[in-house]
């Protein structure tokens, strides 16, 4: 079972994986009994003097008061010459409540600051839980110099159980990639369980390197892949008011600088940044609200690469094509329909659908081998693939989504009570 | 029960109104077996000569064969010198099927115009049921004589069975307003419960009135109501690929003719369609598939209409709002949370959240007033208002949706088969 009381998702990982220590990050969690009983539910994060910061926010006009807050730190950039914190509780989101929002987000982050010696200026913070109720701040900064003084490299995996709400499981992703002069190491975890869902399931992720890199271009790395990863999945095409990710890197590696994304090593630690979004993002429709199949969407041949966003995630969120593919029914026609929908320029007699290896429509017409007994076969599968080609041009896209079961509806017509 | 074996919505009217007869309209259902058995699946309707025709379609880019070709007789003019027909069959869309499904609409239109005496360009044709199959359309040519002989100005009753698909019950509406000289009837039909969704849940609505107007009027009276009505409904968020509306007035009514949308008669005409049409909106939201709640999402104070727009459809949309309405829950932090994705312009704190008469939220904030137990009973209600004012201008707009249920996932998840 998970945290809250949910069984494990069937699309969960068999184990947390082993991630790599980054020198220079060190984590605590504790219990302080901000809505959860008896488990941990703050995790502070210290990161060393010298480190470069970056963000990504959710573009929602109701945001949350924390992730006002980041953003408003991190518009004067990046740089920690005095090392960073970050501080997280689950329970409660302290989304909608104010001005007091704003004074507990001054609350916590001065008591860190007072903690760790690190300037509150940079101080994050994120909160996930119920929207609309004060967040009693007063438990967590009860707690504050007691984790300060519990800080350990080796706490990531307990950081990822803390940040967990209607989590089933915790979620982390590594890479190691060669430098020039030394190995580069990228540690990540996130919860996240109804992308991108209010309440206690927003988007929270945090990645952390030993790369050296400055603040600016470890933005641009960063900023260039979200679109391929997080802005890529979807389990309700939900927005939450909290949806937040910090990326530190402590410059810690033995490697050199990284001085350009395009270059060789710039390349090769660009691309294994996006490796690791990419896998949390994938981990997060793993634990999607009642999900049982894994879904990719793949988008080629539109007009524009727009348009191939477009005709994904008309696909990737449509509630037709979700429930089909719960029932494991191979029902192409509710494809069309997504295509037909989403605004994208589309030719009917130029579109041709695939579910894995097989073609089972293409110029306006059922496939003349489609087989029907195949693509139920097909569609008994954990992991699905879904293909459309829409023959106009070069546009490409992919987007990963889950099923809509009873089990979403279960957990979210009575969540609150 | 209705056709299709679901049980009843239970937020269908006590029983199928009395529609005035419109004076000029006949109609003649039948048995065609285009796929069910043991019920009528096939409707004609003959409208007299002089009628003028208006019409609204789906914007799906990939619409079906039936609707490409109404479209292309409209943009030739309303005008109907020699009378009118339309032909609708359930249990299959003869959508994306290719060249073969013009050839259909061919062959079918081609079979009224020989069995009514109606030039072929003025026959139009719907399709509904399950996409990608080829329409069987020599069962439904094979009873056109028999149809034409059958004809009656009382039909309308049976029509609005024989168009149903996963409908469980049928939809009419009426009204009758004083023209200069006489009075003016409306009456109209609809089958649809997957606002707006593909295989059996297209929406189509036939509305006949015995109004003299001429056919570039008519289309503009029909044209400036579909956002108040039709596009104001949501079940799913998806779209159908066949979704037709068909208006004729016959000029029959001993009313003058109407030659302005402005004045008295004419303001009285188009007022009373506005009605008709809302009605008719009004009762597919209520047959949606699943759906126990009918919900009236009214925002007001947007800076524009086009936001107000958004706010209501994101609301109206929202997976989380409509599970939370199935649970009885009132979580208005999640309509925080639709409002803040919508894209519109809003400020947390001039937001003010109603259900019903109570205020919820406002400045920011919960109500000082708030009272859970008072806004969880009013959630027990079968019909909902949920009202937003964004404090910043005057753009207005209301939606109407229902909840989302496990009797949506039963009914979707496993269609076709």
């Amino acid at each position: 079972m998970g945290k809250a009381g949910l069984p494990v998702s069937p699309l969960a990982p068999a184990r947390f994986p082993d991630l790599p220590v980054i020198a220079g990050v060190e984590f605590a969690s504790g219990a302080a009994g901000v809505k959860y009983q008896g488990r941990t539910d703050v995790t502070l994060i210290r990161i060393a003097p010298g480190a470069s910061i970056a963000g990504a926010f959710t573009r929602s006009s109701t945001r949350a008061a924390c992730v006002l807050d980041n953003q408003a730190k991190l518009t004067q950039g990046g740089d920690a010459p005095d090392g960073a914190a970050i501080i997280v509780n689950s329970g409660n989101a302290n989304a909608f409540t104010g001005a007091r929002g704003q004074e507990s987000v001054d609350a916590v982050t001065a008591a860190v600051a007072s903690a760790t010696g690190v300037p509150a200026s940079r101080v994050f913070s994120s909160s996930t839980g119920v929207i609309g109720e004060p967040l009693p701040h007063d438990r967590i900064v009860a707690i504050t110099d007691d984790l300060a003084g519990a800080l350990s490299q080796d706490g990531v995996a307990e950081a990822a159980r803390a940040i967990m709400t209607t989590d089933t499981f915790p979620k982390g992703a590594s890479a190691t990639v060669a430098g020039d002069g030394g190995q580069i190491r990228i540690t990540g975890i996130a919860k996240g369980s109804g992308m991108i869902a209010p309440d206690m399931a927003t988007m929270l992720v945090y990645i952390f390197t030993d790369a050296r890199i400055s603040a600016p271009l470890l933005q641009q790395a960063l900023s260039g892949h979200m679109d391929s990863t997080f802005n890529a999945i979807t389990v309700d095409s939900d927005t939450s008011t909290s949806d937040a990710l910090i990326l530190a890197a402590t410059g810690r590696s033995d490697a050199a600088e990284i001085t350009s994304l395009d270059s060789g090593a710039g390349a090769g630690f660009t691309a294994a940044l996006q490796q690791v979004m990419r896998e949390l993002a994938h981990l997060v429709v793993r634990d999607g609200e009642g999900a049982t199949k894994f879904v990719e969407v793949q988008v080629t041949g539109a007009e524009t690469e727009a348009d191939a966003q477009k005709v994904a995630m008309a696909i990737a969120n449509s509630p037709l094509v979700k429930t089909a593919i719960a029932g494991e029914d191979a029902n192409w026609g509710r494809i069309v329909m997504a295509v037909g929908k989403s605004g994208a320029k589309a030719d009917r007699d130029l579109l041709t659908i695939r579910f894995g290896d097989m073609v089972l429509a293409e110029k306006g017409w059922r496939a003349p081998d489609y087989d029907e007994a195949a693509a139920s076969a097909y569609m008994k599968n954990q992991n699905l693939l879904i293909a459309v080609d829409l023959g106009l041009g070069q546009g490409a896209r992919t987007a990963w989504t889950c099923d809509l079961t009873h089990g979403y509806i279960d957990i979210n017509a009575d969540y609150r009570s």
